[in-house]
C-alpha cells in the first residue's frame, strides 16, 4: 500500500501541473484582484515622482522608491546594480512655427531625445515634405541641402500589430538620412496612430560620421495641416518656412541603478527567474503605460507571492532596469552581471508594452520548452489570458538571451498604446485598475510555474 | 487528368478552410482598418443622436439613421421590423440629500429604468443599509417598515468575469424583495467596480403582487460615503433621513422597429446569418460602448463584404435590435419572424459587450459545429482574436436559440466597460478607433466563414 502511494507521488511531481496549480493560481488573482497595491504603488510613482528619464533626479528618486517598495512588499532581499547612464537633458520648451508669407502658425511639437539642440536663437529655413526614404534619396542633395526635411510617415492603419516598427524608422534614422544630404534639422510627424494635438518624442541616432542635426516631432494634426499648406504652394510662390527652437543637450554619463528584489529559491536557489520592466521614462509625461505599468506589476508579483504564504522553489526576481528608453545600459549591465557571477538563468519575463489587459503570454525558447508552457495556457484561460504565443521577450531582459534564457512577455491588447507611448498623454489616469492587476497576475502565475516545475 | 483535377476540386470543396480564406480574412481587415466608416457612423450616432431610449424621438431618429447607413454600406434590402415597446421616461433629474441632524449632503443618483417614481414632493424617510438579501431578511418587517432599504452591495473584485452577474441581482430584485417587508424605496450602490460619482442605471422589475416602490442607484463614491456616516451613528443618535425625488413614468407602449440590412446569399439564400447588437441605449448618456459599438460593427460588416466585392453564398443580416434595455422586445420580434415564415437560421452573432479590443469569439453549438469554428481559430489569430471560447450569444439573438440557431459573440477585453456601462461617461471619446475596428472585423469574418462553408 505504501509502495502504491509512493509510486503515485513520484508520477505526480513527474508530470507538468496538478490539480493543485489551478487553487495557487486562483490565491495569487484574488490577493491581486481584492487586496493589491499595484494600483496604489503606480500612483504613486505617477503622481509623487512623475516622469523619470535617465540621469534625472527623478530617476534616481524612483530607484529609491521602488527599492522600499521592494521592501515592503516582502522581498528577501533588495540591491542596487550600479550602471552609468546617457544623462540627456530637454531643457526648455521648444518651439516650432511655420511662416508662410504674412501668416505664421504655433506647432505641437517636442525635440526627439538624444538630439542636439538648436542655437540659442533657434534656427529658421525653409521646410520640404518627404513620405519616406525613397523621396528623400530622390530629391538629392540638390533638393535637401540647407532646408529643414519633414519626414510626414503616417503610421499605417492596416498592421494590427507591426505599425511601431514600420514607421519608427523616420524616428531612429531621419536625422542621419537627412543630414548626409545637407539639411539642417527634420521633423518627423508623430509616431502614433491617433490624430490629435500631443507630438511623441522616444530616442533618436546620430552616426559619428555624419553631422549631428537637430531633430524634432510634431502631433499629427500639424503635420496633416503641414502638409496641406505644403501642397496648396507651388514651388514658384512664397517659401513655407519653419523655426524650430530647441534646448536640449548631452550632460556626461551619470551614474544610475537597476533595482532588484528577490524571493530566495526554497530548492534550486541557483535557478533564477527574471521578471520586470523598465524604470526610466521619456519625459514628458509620468511613463504610466512605458512602463511604470511593467515594473509597478514586478513589485506586486513579489507582494502576491509572499502575501498568499508561498515558497517557490527557484529564485524569483522582480527587476527595475534603468535606462531602456535611450541606451538599455541596465538590461545590459544586468546579463553582464548574469555571465560575470555565473548566474543560472532559466526564464525572463518583461511587461512593457502598455498595462492594458493581458490578452496572451509571448513565449521564445527550445521547442521543447514552449510546449511545456503550452500545457500550462488551460490555466491561464479563466483570466481571460488566452494564447502562449509564438515570440516572447523584450528589450531589457534581450541581452540575457546570449546565456540561453528562455524569454517571455507579458502581452497585452495594446492597439490603445500608442496613442498615449512617449506622449503627454502618458499619465495615470488612463490606466485601468483591473487591466493592470490582472497583467499582474499574468506575470506572476507564469514565474511561479516555472518557478514549480522548471522548463 | 481531368478526373484527377475534378477530384481534387471536391476534395477541397469539402474541408473546412481553404488558403484563400486567409487572403479574403486580410482583405476584409485591411478594408476596414483603411477605408472603415465605423468610427465616424459611431461618432454620427453618439454625437448628431445621442442616447436613444426605446419609445424616445432619438430612438426613432436612430431607426431612420441606421436604415440610411446600411443602404449606404451597400445592402441589398434595408427594412424595419415593427415592434411595440415599452415607454418609460424619466423626466427631469433626480434629487438624492441626507439628512443627518444639521447638515445635510446632496448625492449622485438616478432613478433606475423602469422604476416609478416618487410623489411630486419627493419622499423623506429613514435609510438603512444592508449589503445583501440575507441582511434585509434578517431585519424582518420591524427592520424595514417605513425605511428606504440601501442595498451596498460592491461588485466583487476578485471575479474576473461574473462580477456583473453577481451583483446586479439588487438592481434587477431589490425593489420587490424591499417592498415585501415595508420599504418605502430602494437606492442601490452603482454596478461598477469604479470608484466614482458617476450614478448607472438599468433596468429594475416589478411583481404585480408586491407594491412598486420607487428605485434609485447612488454613485459608488456617494455609497462609501453613506456607509461611513451610518456606520458612525448609534441606534440611539440622530437618525440618518434621505430624501428622495425622481419624476420618471410608464407611458403606454410605443411603435418602434428593428433595422435589418441583408446581403442576398448567391449559392443559399434561405439560409441566414444574423450580426447585431442593440440599437436602444439607456438615456444618460450616448450608448457608445452600450450598445453604438455593435450595432455600427454590423453596419460596418454590410459595408466591407460589399466594398470588397466578395458575393457570400448564404445571406448575412446586419440587425439593429431595438429594445435591448428594458424589454428585448426586439429580439423577441425577430425570432417570432423567423418561425412564423420557417426561415432557417444558420448563424447568429452578437456584439454587445463595448467596443473594447475583440480577444475571443465566443461559440455555442453542438459539439460538431463547434469544433468546425475553432478549425477557424488559426486565421484570426494574427488579428489578436485568441480564442474560439466556449459559450457564446446575446440578450437579443437569445430568442433565436429556440430554432436551433448556433450562438456567437464577440468578446472584447472588457475589464473598462463597467466603468461606462449605464452611466453618463458612456461616451463616443471612450471608444478606441482601431479597438472598434478590429471588433468589426471579427464580426465580419465569423459571418463570412459560416457564409462560405456552412456549420
Amino acid at each position: 500500500m505504501k509502495r502504491i502511494f509512493w509510486a503515485l507521488f513520484l508520477l505526480s511531481s513527474a508530470v507538468n501541473s496538478q490539480p493543485n496549480d489551478s487553487m495557487v493560481l486562483r490565491n495569487l488573482s484574488d490577493n491581486i484582484m481584492i487586496h493589491g497595491t499595484v494600483y496604489s504603488n503606480l500612483r504613486y510613482l505617477c503622481k509623487n515622482i512623475g516622469p523619470r528619464l535617465s540621469g534625472s533626479v527623478n530617476a534616481q528618486k524612483a530607484v529609491e522608491a521602488t527599492a522600499k517598495m521592494l521592501k515592503d512588499a516582502g522581498a528577501d532581499t533588495v540591491y542596487l546594480q550600479p550602471c552609468m547612464v546617457p544623462h540627456w537633458v530637454r531643457g526648455e520648451k521648444e518651439q516650432g512655427i511655420v511662416y508662410h508669407g504674412k501668416s505664421s502658425q504655433a506647432l505641437h511639437i517636442c525635440a526627439l531625445g538624444m538630439s542636439v539642440g538648436t542655437p540659442d536663437a533657434g534656427m529658421k529655413a525653409p521646410v520640404i515634405e518627404v513620405n519616406n526614404f525613397n523621396q528623400l534619396h530622390a530629391l538629392g542633395e540638390a533638393g535637401v541641402k540647407g532646408k529643414i526635411v519633414f519626414f510626414n510617415y503616417a503610421m499605417r492603419p492596416e498592421l494590427i500589430n507591426g505599425g511601431y516598427g514600420d514607421a519608427v524608422q523616420y524616428r531612429t534614422n531621419g536625422p542621419v538620412e537627412a543630414a548626409k544630404l545637407g539639411a539642417v534639422a527634420i521633423m518627423i510627424r508623430s509616431v502614433t496612430h491617433a490624430l490629435d494635438n500631443n507630438p511623441h518624442t522616444g530616442a533618436t541616432y546620430y552616426d559619428s560620421a555624419v553631422k549631428k542635426i537637430p531633430a524634432f516631432a510634431c502631433s499629427t494634426m500639424d503635420a496633416e495641416w503641414l502638409s496641406a499648406l505644403l501642397k496648396n504652394t507651388g514651388t514658384n510662390s512664397t517659401p513655407v518656412l519653419l523655426y524650430l527652437k530647441s534646448n536640449c543637450r548631452q550632460l556626461p554619463d551619470a551614474p544610475s541603478f537597476n533595482v532588484v528584489g528577490e524571493i530566495r529559491g526554497t530548492e534550486k536557489p541557483g535557478e533564477i527567474i527574471t521578471a520586470g520592466g523598465h524604470l526610466d521614462s521619456w519625459d514628458l509625461a509620468e511613463g504610466a503605460h512605458d512602463d511604470g505599468t511593467g515594473v509597478m506589476q514586478a513589485v506586486e508579483m513579489i507582494r502576491a507571492i509572499k502575501a498568499t504564504g508561498l515558497k517557490p522553489k527557484r529564485t524569483i526576481r522582480a527587476v527595475m532596469f534603468m535606462n531602456e528608453e535611450n541606451g538599455l545600459r541596465g538590461g545590459v549591465k544586468y546579463a553582464e552581471l548574469a555571465v560575470k557571477n555565473h548566474e543560472k538563468h532559466l526564464f525572463a519575463i518583461e511587461s512593457d508594452e502598455g498595462g492594458f489587459g493581458c490578452t496572451a503570454i509571448g513565449i521564445s525558447g527550445t521547442q521543447q520548452q514552449m510546449e511545456k508552457m503550452k500545457q500550462w495556457l488551460p490555466l491561464f484561460k479563466e483570466y481571460n489570458i488566452l494564447d502562449m504565443t509564438d515570440g516572447g521577450g523584450g528589450a531589457d531582459i534581450g541581452p540575457l538571451k546570449q546565456t540561453g534564457t528562455f524569454m517571455a512577455s507579458v502581452n497585452p491588447n495594446s492597439q490603445r498604446y500608442f496613442n498615449h507611448h512617449h506622449s503627454p498623454i502618458d499619465v495615470f489616469e488612463s490606466v485601468d485598475k483591473r487591466e493592470l492587476e490582472i497583467g499582474a497576475f499574468a506575470l506572476t502565475a507564469a514565474c511561479w510555474l516555472v518557478s514549480e516545475y522548471g522548463l
